[in-house]
């Protein structure tokens, strides 16, 4: 089996905003991806989760849905070079292109547009029973919208929420300085 | 396969400390832990780290070394619920109990009582090439000691250190109310 | 001039939650306090911010707001201990006890119960031009109706928002342990 | 008087690395800073916490150390902006440049090279009893440099060491997103 972990220099870029390695790893395993498990990525960006995430699932299917022609060619590229081949790409803004998808057990959120309701609304009734629904945002809107979806829905999720501030200790000479990253929320909803 | 990610609450623990959910989760994967992997677990604590690495190693052999009884009664405890059957105890305050365990694919410290120099040197030569060592630690001087040590050996290692600051959004009636964890540094080193 | 910066341990406060002294330092450089202003403490808990603020304006006036017969009797013995005439003490809910009070040059506000927006509102016609409202939280909700609040009246507020994490390196024997203190949001409005 | 919390823009700082305001007001409060203070600003860099120094010390005296020649101009620069005829600039790498100056109120340490065990050395001499230095650093090195010195002068010092991180919530759109400051340490020191 491949090591989930894969260092955030080993994908191709560009400008392309990409969940840093430890988020990454966080928001996988929060998600209980089993091998065969059907994964939605949406807002799939560089498709770095989507990678991960097939290769938790190798007898699974992880749709990386991602709408900007920038990011599809990424994630094309990304997963060339891992030999990713069960990430399937959609080029849509979501909640478009989910309505066909088969039912899925974990569906990761890194970008949502301005459409998270709509996505939480769509997404849900795909959800299958003890699927995990794993949210990553920047911003105070965003979480705050995942959180009053959960609790107006606290008949069909349970929530986690937590907030991950990850600073590298980067060399520099004889010194290790301090670079922090951006705070990331990690949202974890699994169906009751 | 089981999963990655036991949450904290289904380690029995009492009053010893124990390294929370997300740092284990970042840890293990940092380790690369094959599931062929011999592993040390040195200052074990709970068991926490020793279980997960268990379900990541289920052909390998993992090495719970700890030096308190009320540990060791936990470890076995938490074994014996999680059906850790390769999880091997050694009452021991490290370094002493590590000469004859065989070499190392990765090890883990997460408690190093204030001889993390020693076990630094006393585990050097055990570890695998391309094997790695990843610590926890709380405290400035032991990170110290672990970045330290390993510019030192520059030659046999290179390592990455970050600080990881979790924070949980704790459900309080109609509240998500902000309480930290403890932030922690990881250091995780490979042999070139 | 006494110092702004009294330490933690130099307040009564019982069980009382109490604003920590670097949050309570940059709440109160970030208000602005003159030392002739008027200044509202809204949900003043132990009395600290009234205190410090009582002696950032020696020619002001400071009035401490809060419910509890607790907090008003720690307030009260928190003043005379450091002499802080100028501070008068409101035992009500805000919003009320806020009407028949001068208007104000910095209102801060640090315990809201659940009646933030009803506060900001009665607030906002008392602030004078260029006065400056500090709001301290803890809570997602919280930090989200203050900034709606400010959204929405664009054309009256700025606003600043930032999160503050402390964290103390506590000195244990020979070691500094790291141990966390919440992470705070400040959000700092200004009249325009 | 003038307030203290001067914004990061109004100072002109070119590329040369500044203190953020938060961490320059926690660590001119905790510096005690009296209004005929006499204080040292070590590695003065853009001269930012030497100008809030001379505001709070009007009648004191502001010494700016710092060995380049672009901080010298930027120091000069934004000394004059700000009218703090009170601040003295000393070109010179610390602890050169230390020996003449009167004794010190109050010692603030930005920058140190890779000469802080030095400056210690020469400032500890020089600041008077129940004088207060305060060091911001951002590698571990300087940190455990610091508190090293502190341990092995506990006759004469008590310290208090805390890690400060502050995220800004930038305002794009209809959003606030978080966007970290890099952490910073603060060590503050006084003579028992």
């Amino acid at each position: 089996m491949d090591f989930l972990g894969i260092a955030d220099e080993e994908f191709i870029r560009q400008d392309v905003p990409m969940t840093k390695q430890e988020i990454r790893i966080l928001s996988l395993v929060k998600a209980r991806i089993a091998p065969d498990a059907v994964v939605y990525d949406i807002g799939a960006g560089t498709g770095s989760i989507s990678i991960e995430a097939a290769r938790l699932a190798p007898q699974g299917e992880v749709y990386a849905i991602e709408r900007s022609n920038e990011g599809i060619n990424l994630i094309r590229a990304n997963a060339a070079n891992f030999t990713a081949s069960n990430v399937k790409i959609i080029q849509a803004e979501a909640p478009e292109g989910l309505a066909d998808l088969p039912p899925a057990d974990a569906v990761l959120i890194g970008g949502s547009g301005s459409r998270l309701s709509e996505i939480l609304e769509t997404v849900t009734p795909k959800l299958k029973e003890k699927g995990r629904l794993v949210l990553n945002c920047i911003t105070v809107q965003t979480l705050m919208q995942c959180i009053e979806f959960m609790r107006k829905h606290s008949d069909t999720y349970v929530y986690e929420a937590i907030q991950v501030q990850v600073t590298r200790l980067q060399q520099v000479g004889t010194y290790d300085m301090a670079k922090a990253n951006n705070p990331i929320y990690i949202v974890t909803c699994w169906k009751k």
